[in-house]
């Protein structure tokens, strides 16, 4: 990477634990590939010392913006200034960035990450029918994506029914065109079908949906991005879906957080 | 550099302003030379910033410490937990120590890192009657690391003769067994002789002592790295005095904080 000095642009990752972040690694190499002065390191914060934290950092006037991630990614709604639309509805943000006065403006772009992954792969939204398994943190930002990309519906099937009614009003509080139905584990009739549980993270773990409701004609995403190969993604491959893995929603959400923290090549 | 991963010890450096920095550099470069896994990045505090900046900043669970420079080298002493002794004297301090229950530990290098500049180019202080024009900040570090050099005797010059006996009266206080003198602008009669006024880094500045005064056997000292060739240097080598520029001050001082600081190969 580019040599650090005075002139160099900061931006962190607040994560606790920290260890296991990449975001360094991956937006460090965004920045020497568009030839930007900006360093990316972690910032290693406990839950109950964000909001001191979070004081101190706004005030480094070279600090261009923090990546949000576990278990910071609902708190520094209360700790920001301004929220862009989809991060209120959320509840949660995974980027702030540092506007020239010191004000904090968050957004959240797990969604739309996931959204440009899709289409980097060469897979548009719009009009499609859509299945949403799950209705946590990961869930609540794709299904804003999903219907900010377009779908035709979005199905939103979680095992705690009231969260997904929950979600569905929400979206519709910010959408109210949007069709949005509740669904059940059969994720069958929709075009595109997404996992945003973490089920399949670990080994034994239930799956995630009614896989022998799987069709041939679907495209099946996971969020999980380790392991790569989920018991959903095989399932899905074996009855002879197209498969979506985990890995370029992360890639893309490298140049979302760049494109939002106001990053450009120089 | 390596690579920055989520690992990583994170060091920085409070300045205002900060892009003409340089320790960013020389310490990332340290850091690759000794194989440590840390990275040094500009933090751009404002002094009425500077408290709070700090009680966010050590929540920082991965920050091994700060490098302070100017202006807040006097302001850390009060926002700091514990400080060696030489910082509380000089009242200043140049690094602060992150220790792992968040406590801040301050000391003052910058005499030492004089010192160690001098070891450096072969010249050893123990025995020596040593000239010191000046009685400010940097004065006042060497002061200090020329006496625990263990200088025969110290003879401190400077315009206001109340901030000379000032820095006496503190170097006393730590060391009472210390010969040390208020001085004249003459230097002769010295065996080292330092600069440590800031006369000399501006075009048309007075020369800090009355170089007519010094003596061929004298060792000529500069504290200023910019120009690196001050008029007193010019002087003192046309009289056919031996040098020593100001850039092996900075250059050991980046070894004396890494060690300050608990870096380590690894």
């Amino acid at each position: 990477m580019k040599e650090i000095t005075g002139a160099t642009k900061l931006f962190g990752i607040l994560a606790d634990p920290i260890h296991h972040v990449k975001t360094p690694q991956r937006m460090n190499e965004h920045f020497a590939r568009i030839g930007y002065d900006g360093v990316l390191v972690p910032l290693h914060v406990r839950a109950d010392e964000l909001a001191s934290t979070l004081a101190g950092l706004r005030n480094l006037r070279n600090l261009g913006g923090l990546i949000v991630t576990v278990p910071h990614k609902t708190a520094v709604m209360d700790l920001c200034d301004e929220a862009s639309d989809v991060a209120r509805k959320i509840g949660a943000a995974n980027v702030l960035r540092r506007e020239p006065d010191g004000r904090l403006t968050a957004h959240m772009l797990d969604g739309e990450g996931f959204v440009r992954g899709l289409r980097s792969t060469g897979n548009e939204l719009a009009g499609k029918t859509a299945y949403l398994a799950g209705a946590g943190g990961a869930a609540n930002a794709i299904g804003f994506a999903l219907v900010q990309a377009g779908v035709a519906s979005l199905t939103i099937a979680n095992r705690t029914a009231a969260k997904a009614e929950d979600l569905k009003a929400r979206i519709l509080d910010l959408f109210p065109q949007a069709r949005i139905h509740i669904g059940t584990p059969d994720p069958s009739g929709h075009e595109v079908v997404v996992n945003a549980t973490s089920l399949g993270m670990k080994e034994g773990d239930p799956l995630p949906m009614d896989v022998s409701r799987l069709e041939a004609t679907q495209l099946v995403c996971e969020v999980i991005m380790q392991p790569e190969n989920t018991a959903l993604l095989q399932a899905a491959r074996q009855r002879g879906c197209k498969v979506q893995y985990g890995a370029p929603m992360l890639a893309c959400q490298i140049e979302l957080m760049a494109e939002f923290l106001g990053v450009g090549a120089k």
